[in-house]
């Protein structure tokens, strides 16, 4: 998905924001409001956001010499995260365990890190989340091609969200698939990587991989043998969060995207209202495996 | 008052809705855009955010050949403001036709804009925002001045703003004095000029002139020798808005800065939360005249 004019200025408060944690040396935040201005120039080089936030957040890195600004925000969203482990097991088992709520589960994931931001009741922001249905929902052929699959590829998002993968997870063995859970190959603003994806306990369920890209998003060319291969072959693929979409709805295999949309972009992308949930497949198709 | 990092994604933001006004048409965006960044990175050469915002929206001037992109906002502001003048009036003499409530109503206006495009009952938003106090309050010090004083400078802000400024200007008639307000010296985002101030009547309670400077805020090195006089020489200054405090705070002269905090940087710097209202006094000992 090709960046638009409105990513540019979110895009660059998010690297102000990422400064502020990288650290508290204010002639390093405009040295890096400079640069970052600089990259953001250039943009138009950039296939997508994910690409061109990997750059921004590269400045912020470069200058604070810090290469993960995001550690301790990743580390209290988890901990926030697996408080509420019981309550989503809880909600699951309410509704007979049934697909609709740990796919729901999943997608409420997403909101964890604002939940903690504009909240102190964490768990009742969730619960209201959770009452939520998915806008798009294309459930049916997903249940259907779980049935047949033996394989699945989710590929993650947020740290703190792996938490709620995980009962997704845990949920799709019943399906007897065997699930890899792919993770970014380095520190990229709140993202996921293999550190965040084990302490969420995301290995007793799945395989646990690096995409081999450090971009927010998948981006295939930028991805690793590895993962690509897997991305080819697995009978399912399912994508969480934005930066995910951005990266993967243009390419040509079937795919799941299990999102919130949290910006005009996606949602306008989407045909649905922001803070909507999505649960939408792309190339039909090619779905059948 | 310095430009604060914060301020130049949030200046980059309006600079893509303005654009958005100006034209429909996509490539101009673009241009708008990558000329945009370029003023951008020259921040540092900018005294105040009204000086840089004045660059930035030099760019959507030039490139869309609209030099006046928020005409029909700025007509819709003082229409609506129109709209809910009489209940202004009512809530005036409810509370006896007090100071405080009129400086409460100007300060009011401010929210004009943002009542309209997150509201379809902006009497009702109007009503709940009259009923907030005022976080900082120098009204002793005023009404005092007021007693004593033959001519107030009103220094305007938005369009729409100007129909609850004349509220105040026509309950501030019966101290016997002569007030001149002035507005920018030609359009700027959604601020008032000549043309919004006689379209919401104001010219029949005050004389309208010109700053002679077209930035979002009265920077006195730009503006013109009439008003920077009438700035020096008037007994009492009253400034609205952001803009006009972000232009004028570090000035040598007494000065009430009337307001709604409507960013963490401006709320940062009164030391009240955002969304506070403030009537707050600059340099009082030298409001002695």
């Amino acid at each position: 998905m090709e960046i638009t004019l409105d990513c540019l200025p979110c895009m660059l408060k998010q690297v102000t924001e990422a400064s502020k944690m990288a650290t508290d040396d204010t002639s390093i935040h405009e040295k890096i409001m400079l640069d970052a201005i600089g990259v953001l120039s250039d943009y138009k080089s950039c296939r997508c956001s994910p690409e061109l936030a990997e750059k921004m957040h590269g400045v912020v890195k470069r200058h604070s010499k810090n290469r993960d600004p995001y550690a301790a925000v990743k580390l209290r969203d988890i901990k926030s995260a697996g408080g509420v482990y019981p309550l989503l097991k809880s909600y699951l088992h309410g509704g007979d365990g049934d697909l609709y709520r740990a796919l729901k589960i999943a997608a409420t994931g997403n909101i964890i890190d604002s939940a903690i931001y504009s909240s102190v009741n964490i768990k009742g922001c969730v619960e209201d989340e959770l009452q939520k249905g998915f806008v798009i929902c294309d459930i049916e052929s997903l249940e259907d091609k779980l049935k047949r699959a033996k394989t699945l590829l989710i590929i993650g998002d947020n740290a703190g969200e792996t938490v709620f993968d995980k009962v997704l997870a845990e949920y799709l063995l019943r399906f007897k698939i065997s699930i890899t859970y792919a993770v970014r190959s380095a520190p990229i603003i709140n993202d996921a990587t293999a550190k965040e994806a084990y302490e969420s306990g995301l290995d007793c369920c799945a395989d646990i991989i690096s995409t081999g890209c450090g971009a927010p998003g998948a981006i295939l060319e930028k991805c690793g043998d590895e993962f690509v291969s897997l991305f080819n072959s697995s009978d399912l693929v399912i994508s969480k969060g934005q930066g995910n979409y951005e990266a993967l709805s243009d390419c040509e295999r079937n795919i799941y995207f299990l999102l919130k949309a949290k910006c005009p972009v996606i949602s306008k992308k989407l045909g649905i209202k922001t803070n909507d949930y999505a649960l939408y497949e792309i190339n039909k198709e090619r779905g059948r495996f």
